[in-house]
């Protein structure tokens, strides 16, 4: 079994951290991460730095990142788009989610005027040679503002994506709450109705209640992926509860899939030190079990 | 679906912590687990003071242990019995592992050695009117001295405990290490090999590497299981790896199981408040997931 590994913590893990981290520390947190094995990076966002200032300097950053992997980076919309363009992305990851009430109070939109942001978005991005678009659908199992989300509806937005163009779809349990059984509830309307490749279907897990991965386990029993997204140290804390545990670590999925007998290529030891390094300039102590582990293990 | 949490904080959770923990704290701690809804506790362990001084005080808590929960206590041979006897411990666990090389490390035994006390504190214990007999079978996955344990091996220890007259074993993945692979092949070989019923097979994860909840789901998928053993705060750190996650958190369990629709009776925040009253007293800050969260939530 093959499947992909999608490290998110320089853009997703870091975006919500108010220590700076200067652009040369992001360039070595990456490298390090390279060394480490993994292949795709989402490196930054071309957010207004006026929202994000911790991703400020993506234009910056971008041209600095070191040879190997292929990145990606988050664009909010045309604006962005021009910004990432100009430095050469030619890999990028649009923003919508299953909630209404989400999107509003995020982007200030409803998820129909998202998708009608990434159609201007994904048709000017046309053009970029080897283009390739990835769409995150947030609150794929609960909105922190509207409750459960049925799979039906997650389901119409992936297929929307699908439509519209875009290369793969990320779904995301933004406040990581759910739990195996809706995971399979989702997995199975995914499989019956899903427009797009089953193989471009990714999940991003969050472990705030210590479910994520048990919902990855849960994500394997079916042919419904591509791979996972995760944030090495579990970096990205949910904005939602202050102080709760982030996305699922790389340092624990790694662990997990390794030991269930499927190769990821990343050197678990070199990703403890990855994630030490950007924790250390955070002032952070590990979190991630696996990295402790691994880090305990060392000494 | 019904299953029992049986929580192991007071004896597993503490046995290894340094900071000496006075009695009425541990009564205070376990009044909290009570009135969180825990119906069955793991209270100490008769063991010898000099090698845990921690649980020194066994003879002391006993007799000031809240009403309403079922209590058991460790006792590592007859000398412990006779002393958990004189105060009327009624409930009461053995321990031995499914590798040699364990527990001639931990308790200057073999296997066959350890099963010839059981059978001698099990002949002595059969007088005391509802004694009801735990046995742990530690390392049922992997050794840290033997490696990998295969699952005819520790359903041949399990037999061999229900031969003996125990009225449930309890499985201990006790480095931390296994995911559910493992797990549901030792399921598998329980369900057909088994000479004791199925409900009375307990399972004890640990959470070193963050698989301990992903193996409480495969369990789930097996009709193997009468509950699973947890402790509060996740106490209980891996004596093999200093640093290194403990127990899987009562606090994660119950989440989880929740979550998946399965109801455990125990109030969430209530375990919460628990959990921070024993790491305060041990001066460490929480770090099972679903605390956190829970934590987090409640600010």
């Amino acid at each position: 079994m093959s499947l992909r590994i999608v490290e998110v913590g320089p853009r997703d893990g870091l975006q919500n951290e108010k220590v700076p981290i200067p652009t040369s520390e992001k360039v070595e947190f990456i490298s390090k991460l390279v060394e480490a094995g993994l292949k795709e990076i989402e490196a930054t966002s071309f957010v207004s730095p006026k929202w994000v200032p911790q991703l400020g300097d993506a234009a910056e950053l971008w041209p600095q990142l070191p040879p190997g992997p292929t990145y990606s980076a988050l664009v909010p919309n045309s604006k962005g788009l021009e910004r990432a363009m100009e430095v050469g992305v030619n890999r990028i990851a649009l923003f919508t989610a299953a909630s209404d009430a989400f999107t509003q109070k995020n982007i200030n939109m409803t998820v129909n005027e998202s998708l009608a942001v990434f159609a201007e978005v994904i048709d000017r991005f046309r053009s970029v040679p080897g283009g390739y678009i990835r769409g995150y659908v947030s609150t794929a199992f609960e909105c922190p503002y509207a409750g459960k989300i049925a799979p039906t509806r997650v389901l119409e937005v992936a297929n929307r994506l699908f439509e519209l163009g875009v290369d793969e779809v990320s779904l995301g349990d933004t406040i990581g709450v759910a739990s195996p059984k809706e995971v399979h509830e989702l997995a199975k309307a995914l499989k019956e109705g899903s427009s797009g490749s089953l193989q471009r279907v990714l999940w991003h897990f969050h472990d705030t209640f210590g479910t994520a991965i048990a919902n990855v386990a849960a994500v394997l029993e079916w042919d419904v992926f591509g791979g996972f997204d995760s944030s090495a140290a579990g970096l990205g804390g949910c904005p939602y509860a202050p102080g709760a545990a982030g996305n699922l670590a790389t340092d624990d999925l790694v662990y997990f899939l390794e030991r269930q007998g499927i190769q990821t290529g990343v050197d678990r030891a070199k990703l403890a030190q990855a994630s030490l390094s950007i924790l250390e300039a955070l002032g952070r102590s590990p979190a991630a079990k696996a990295q402790r582990a691994q880090l305990a293990s060392a000494e």
